[in-house]
């Protein structure tokens, strides 16, 4: 049996734990500025695997972008998620989630008239003036994503480093 | 004299402080991922009970709901916060706070159209696919809550562990 | 020749980063209560100048306000962002950004209805009950701000402490 899914069923049997927790871990941080034109999502995939982070996520986020590509809640059970591309300047007012191979990300945006409007960062976020990013890296754990028949996604798996697992 | 109460009249006195701060303090960070069905603050509640973390906070949190209870913004003196009960499927753009024994957390949260709404979060955050949270802990201070006679609440107090203060 | 410069046009040309980026870091965290009646920027910005803060973000803040004065996104290229001065009680539901001399925040508030406004925070954001605030530093980085030709403001710089560079 898998090991975590092992000790998923010993946790659920002591009625103590039902979700995957791992630490306590150190931190290392890195901080990025991005310009005029450049994209969001598809910079920090690049910075993730250029420093071979292994289970990085974001700390803060604050900056401007002149478009978006979101996909919003689901409505239903029949409907998939729907996905708009916005095409305007907009303020990040919150920017959170998870950053190995399959960035999980949401957003959250203010328009110029400080409504906001948010949901899954798909990516085409292109920064306005600027975007400035802190990364948080967890040293002695590491984040993969695994198929979770619960939901018919690849979902985050946290584990410590000393296991021998390959990231990508 | 309460040495915290006493700390703060000096402060305000100096006229550089009125507000109570601490550190610098190191981190120890922990992962977690939540899935279908879940609640989220009961969780968290549970984890820093088990953990026996004393200086908690969220650092980012992402992931989906299906339902959420959430006391919104004070209109008036007069009138108490009104609590609303959603029942829809949500995705998460930010959730705030600190997390010892009262944890106070707060959240927007975005719906099929991108329309975001937000409060503080009273549970009832269960979860729709996943939702990972990563926790910082502060290794030197310690959090509790005292009654604040200016707002009627138990608010936060920040102190050195250094200082022989029990903590729930 | 700007070594920073130098090092930007390298990676430029070398196709693998456009952003200027540096770490890992360690960090230091802080973290405040503020009480009825303080103003978040104006106490931030002192917290930072008395700790001499050199590389500092928010990690986390979550509170309530009666007042807000955002600046909106750019609506086009020939109108300037406009400014809105707000005098109702809002939970904080977000605050992101950079702390050093040039404070870089956004925020997202949340109404008695519910409903989220967002943009740069410029002030003016006092306390209604309480705002709690975890704040990091990178110790081995230092934040300035320096023109930028390409959007006409004094961008984030992120240099490591190493380099003999003045901060506030």
């Amino acid at each position: 049996m898998n090991p975590i899914l092992c000790l998923s069923l010993l946790l659920l049997a002591s009625g103590t734990f039902a979700y995957i927790q791992e630490g306590p871990s150190s931190l290392s941080v890195y901080a990025l500025r991005l310009g005029p034109g450049e994209e969001i999502v598809t910079s920090l995939f690049k910075f993730v695997q250029e420093k071979k982070l292994r289970a990085p996520f974001v700390i803060t986020c604050v900056g401007s972008v002149t478009k978006a590509t979101l996909r919003l809640a689901n409505s239903d059970a029949q409907n998939t998620n729907e996905i708009i591309h916005l095409k305007e300047r907009f303020e990040i007012v919150s920017l959170v989630g998870t950053l190995n191979e399959d960035a999980h990300l949401h957003i959250s945006l203010s328009d110029k008239d400080g409504k906001t409007i948010g949901g899954h960062a798909m990516g085409n976020l292109e920064v306005f003036t600027t975007a400035e990013i802190v990364i948080g890296e967890l040293s002695d754990l590491q984040f993969t994503r695994e198929m979770d028949e619960r939901t018919g996604f690849p979902e985050l798996v946290i584990r410590p480093r000393s296991e021998n697992t390959t990231s990508a």
